[in-house]
């Protein structure tokens, strides 16, 4: 799924250039829109965030249209896998990558669990 | 009670000032410093804020040091209003100063709520 | 002019609804759109923030769809006023409202300047 | 080089804990306290972050008091390696660990650099 990527003026830092921590926030809305609009999930999202890495392309400076796209790239047990590439929409430009890894959560009994079978087959078609 | 401001790289924007939002962050920090430190008081704040002003009145340029005063201003029967100024330490020179309006509220019920005399009390110390 | 607020899920404090601080961003996201589309101008703004104020009016909670008016209010010299009133989208609620001065700025010289003609014809049109 | 970690009552979520983009600003929080603290260096940095990785271990819950500590795990040429671990204060319990890769830069030309021989001395003592 790849989608435009909805910059903010706060997002640039003193070099003009977004903030490397941004780029997970990023992230993070790429998943939010799979989440909600793609599988139908709940915007308050039931699973956690095991790691994240993001390798550092190219400069994405204030002004320049970004995309993100987001694949599943791993499904496992409790866990499943999204890669990113962010690129800038002109020249189409890779501004960076990474990976996010996402566990199944019980925030009622604070357990991982496994995935529910719905969610893994639309896991599947991101 | 007046204390350093915490500044961070990532408040700082393209133009390399802090930007304005950012203040209503450094204001949020001063009172939690304030409501857990002096009136010992839960991390996650049971009031709500109603309104907030900040006016900006020179720059704060990165790797300068800023420091912030709280003071309470006003105490109504459910409101209080905590009054703020941040100053670049060196020349002790203004960089913006506001204020935020507080109610006390229930998260419970959803409602607001008188403010209780235990915190009364401690509000006027501030 | 009004327009969907693109919310983050990193915008939500730990009470489930959008932090105090990120208002002045949604703010400054309204201003960016306006100057940027409506206005022709550059994304690495040619004005300053005077003052900024926020009335709280009710809870924007994680999933609720926002949006933002921006309009222009008054026109000086050398500074101008935003207005904005943030609702969710169902049911027209409004959410919050504000005001932002902006002055124009020439960050060459660092100082403020009057508002260019070209600046002045469309702010009104906002 | 160990120290505490200012938290802010924005960094947490909906959920109550630290949102996970938020971990890679304390990288950045230590990473200018040692270039500024220890390394003499300007509050500006002149290196670029090339990748970053952050494993979350354990919540970090509104409340809790944090601590990180940065270590130099590598010196090549041009880049460096940082490694983090931060921790609960209480109980000292590992909450996250990561690492950044930076390369010096010179903004003016735009090119990367070999660490110049003062900063190769420092970094070793991080």
């Amino acid at each position: 799924m790849r989608m435009p990527v909805e910059t903010r003026y706060a997002d640039y830092d003193s070099k003009g250039h977004a903030n490397n921590a941004v780029y997970l926030t990023y992230f993070e809305m790429a998943r939010h829109r799979v989440w909600v609009d793609r599988m139908d999930g709940d915007a308050d999202f039931p699973f956690i965030v095991a790691e994240a890495t993001v390798r550092y392309v190219s400069e994405a400076m204030i002004g320049q249209a970004l995309e993100i796209e987001i694949v599943t790239s791993e499904v496992r047990t409790k866990a499943w896998v999204w890669s990113y590439v962010i690129r800038a929409t002109e020249g189409d430009r890779v501004v960076a990558e990474g990976r996010t890894v996402q566990v199944m959560y019980d925030y009622d009994s604070r357990c991982t669990i496994p995935i529910p079978d719905a969610v893994r087959a639309k896991l599947g078609a991101v």
